[in-house]
């Protein structure tokens, strides 16, 4: 789907409260009252000591094509909206200002990633947008990052497209990719993102000839520099990879080369060590063994751990659904209203929203790796006195370590300021931010979890807005 | 997304491995043989008893539309495919026929849903989105049945779209109305799939305004039949239900009725029995109570076994992502060539493919209700002798059965066979075949295993099949 494509649904493609309460805010004159809005989320997925913020550039282009065509009018008609409020969403569009960290960037719970200035109408019906967009790309940008930290300079491919939530496939392959994903067999996302591709062959094209050799046979005469054969349909060491070497050696009589055999089944530690040894034996080091079959960065740093010879490997639906998880819980919550605070009450104390205008520094240890993030008022330049967002115990000088800006004006009156990103720079991105942060953040089980304080000024304004709340019932 | 919308991508929402295979088939001149395939699963998700059928509609306006654009065109002449292939792409759609289940069918694992029977390039081709289909919209509509079975004529919405994966919302919500939910708050859905939406307010319409009272004042003025108050913005029992008796007070005043009050955080038990007096003690007992905050089928019961006076539940995460499971293990696999059966084999005797064309004869019981389902070969007309499909010693007669073909053909040479059924007709289905499963296999916990048995001409055919090809290596 491009998004000219998207042009005639993106207006309706919201929360159905988002267009009640605009007409609320019209209808009361408060749509052109000033808001701030921050998108946050509470809990990395995973159990991961990281997430991976993706679908800044998406959202950017959904957001300059917001609009509602006389078609989504004429819906709303029927739901009983009423003329006046049909009349300007007609001529709506976002004018206003997003302020985010740059797509790939590693970021963290309960700190604001981005943050949307804008009437509080406009900022309030992208809401539904911008989470569907934001939540799902950082759900599967994390989950690749953490399958191909698992694979250790391994390519990893994504396979998830027949098992991806339906056309949630599209930006998840983008997703993937930007997560370090080598290639995807997602031929449309492909085409739309000008993402890498790839792919083997099914067990169908197998069964679909007389014998295995044929079936082998057939595929390198048609592509003999790029053959992956798929060796588990009948036995993948009594017949598959017998007929793999077999052809292999064909193909090297008339000087090609075999790129390699997939297993998708089986204990696939125990039958790569036994192919891989076949393979040398016949005196095919450069073959290369792809695995597949429910795999996840924990089986994969299993397999590797037991000295599978593995070189490549499929994921499929644990990458594509991010699965167990299915969702990253980001949320959009308001900080200000005609440049007055606000935020939302809650019982614990880290579930408290934080009000104004916010921006984020990450400071940086001695070796320049990330030390920890500060939350700030936007007035505020620089982090000197950091506090635990909850224990008033805990507290450091961030004076000593070098700072930086981790918030950009990405939208400016409804428009892009900068040249879109593409897909291979923001994979660089996250590269190298990854190597920024510390191991014991990366590690899978129990990872050490980073700091995120707040400014004194910050945690003040919030403890006396609470107390202000609370004196009035 | 309408159809006109997709039909300039549908031939590259595929794997790329499935457009290399059919250069293959092309080149060797094996695209015309005739082949079947069959959609099935080998799980139930959420540890269910059942599965929803849910997309086939869908998936029938995709392959109505199945076709490869110049756009397509050139990409994949840029990615190396050779021109006589591309000018059969160019005039290439789908010709053959479908035989399925019909959508909205209660199913089980290891029985065919659906059979596919066309030319082998031609079932090759719509692999990948039959599978992204069936799977994502089958995982949506059974995980809302179970938790429209949970709520016990409650009503239930659909709230999921701002965690949903990315664009699968669109489909999503359709699959979640037909499951059973009541409304969705997903508007660009609605309009496309003329879907019930519904919505209530979110925190930030009420933080927007300097008291609670005065946002819920205003929103009562301009929805004056239809508004349901957010009571926790601050505090649910100090604060919010105050003010939404206040403002039900007022529109009692005018000759109006509050809807209802939401609560989406703290002990929903508690709160609920808390509210509920406070309300009925106002003399306010239509105002209703809507409840939401990560809810799931196992919750939803819980609140209800410990006799929580809730209305509406508002499902959004759990349901639109259909988690923990993420996904349903739906595949796609060839059972013949020519006429010729064919199979994959696996050492576990449950994994064994059936070869050949079958469809499901499905056994009622003398109340009239499922017993079980047997597949037998398209020759076989009605059901005999049934067998297990891995234990010999497991068989009974099915001749004193009351039998229903759940085969029906739904596309024949590419075209759709009768009229498209909307989603209301497809709900009712779900309805209408639930009421008809005995209630030990809709059990959260352990349910019954249903019956699913081979004919025995089925089964014979299999073992023969799969000696024949052991025999060869």
């Amino acid at each position: 789907m491009n998004t000219s494509q998207l042009k005639s649904f993106s207006g309706l493609y919201t929360d159905f409260y988002q267009l009640t309460m605009a007409q609320v805010y019209f209808k009361k004159q408060k749509h052109l009252a000033t808001a701030t809005f921050d998108y946050f989320f509470r809990k990395n997925p995973f159990e991961s000591g990281f997430t991976v913020f993706c679908g800044l550039e998406d959202l950017i282009d959904e957001i300059e094509n917001f609009q509602f065509d006389e078609s989504a009018i004429e819906f709303l008609q029927n739901h009983g909206f009423e003329e006046d409020f049909l009349s300007f969403l007609r001529k709506f569009e976002f004018t206003g200002s997003i302020y985010s960290m740059q797509e790939g960037e590693i970021v963290f719970p309960n700190e604001p990633v981005l943050r949307v200035e804008a009437n509080l109408i406009e900022a309030q019906l992208i809401e539904t947008l911008l989470l569907n967009i934001l939540n799902y790309e950082s759900l599967i940008a994390t989950k690749t990052a953490r399958v191909v930290l698992a694979a250790k300079g391994r390519a990893v491919s994504d396979f998830g497209m027949r098992r991806a939530q339906g056309l949630g496939s599209i930006h998840g392959s983008r997703a993937a990719i930007i997560g370090g994903a080598s290639s995807t067999s997602n031929v449309y996302s492909g085409k739309l993102f000008n993402l890498p591709v790839a792919g083997t062959m099914a067990h169908s094209f197998i069964q679909s000839y007389e014998d295995e050799h044929e079936a082998f046979k057939a595929y390198s005469d048609v592509f003999p520099e790029n053959s992956i054969m798929l060796i588990d349909t009948y036995d993948s060491l009594k017949s598959g990879i017998q007929n793999a070497i077999k052809v292999a050696r064909e193909m090297q009589l008339r000087g090609q080369h075999l790129v390699g055999i997939r297993l998708d089944s089986g204990d696939l530690a125990y039958l790569s060590k036994k192919v891989r040894k076949m393979l040398d034996d016949a005196d095919l080091k450069n073959v290369k063994i792809v695995v597949s079959n429910q795999l996840d960065e924990h089986l994969i740093k299993s397999l590797l751990d037991q000295g599978a010879p593995i070189d490549m490997f499929g994921v499929g639906t644990n990458l594509i659904t991010g699965k167990p998880n299915a969702a990253l819980d980001g949320v959009y919550k308001l900080s200000s209203v005609d440049g007055q605070n606000r935020m939302k009450l809650s019982d614990n104390a880290e579930k408290l929203t934080l009000p104004g205008a916010k921006h984020v520094m990450r400071l940086y240890s001695e070796d320049n790796l990330f030390y920890g993030d500060v939350v700030l008022k936007t007035e505020e330049p620089a982090a000197f006195k950091v506090v635990h967002p909850s224990d008033p115990s805990k507290h450091f000088d961030a004076g000593n370590f070098r700072q930086e800006h981790l918030f950009q004006l990405v939208v400016k009156n409804g428009s892009r300021t900068a040249e879109k990103k593409s897909v291979r720079e923001i994979k660089q991105t996250v590269q190298y931010r990854l190597e920024q942060l510390p191991d014991e953040h990366k590690r899978f089980e129990n990872p050490h979890v980073y700091k995120v304080g707040l400014s004194e000024k910050l945690k003040r304004e919030r403890d006396q807005l609470k107390s202000r709340y609370e004196s009035q019932f």
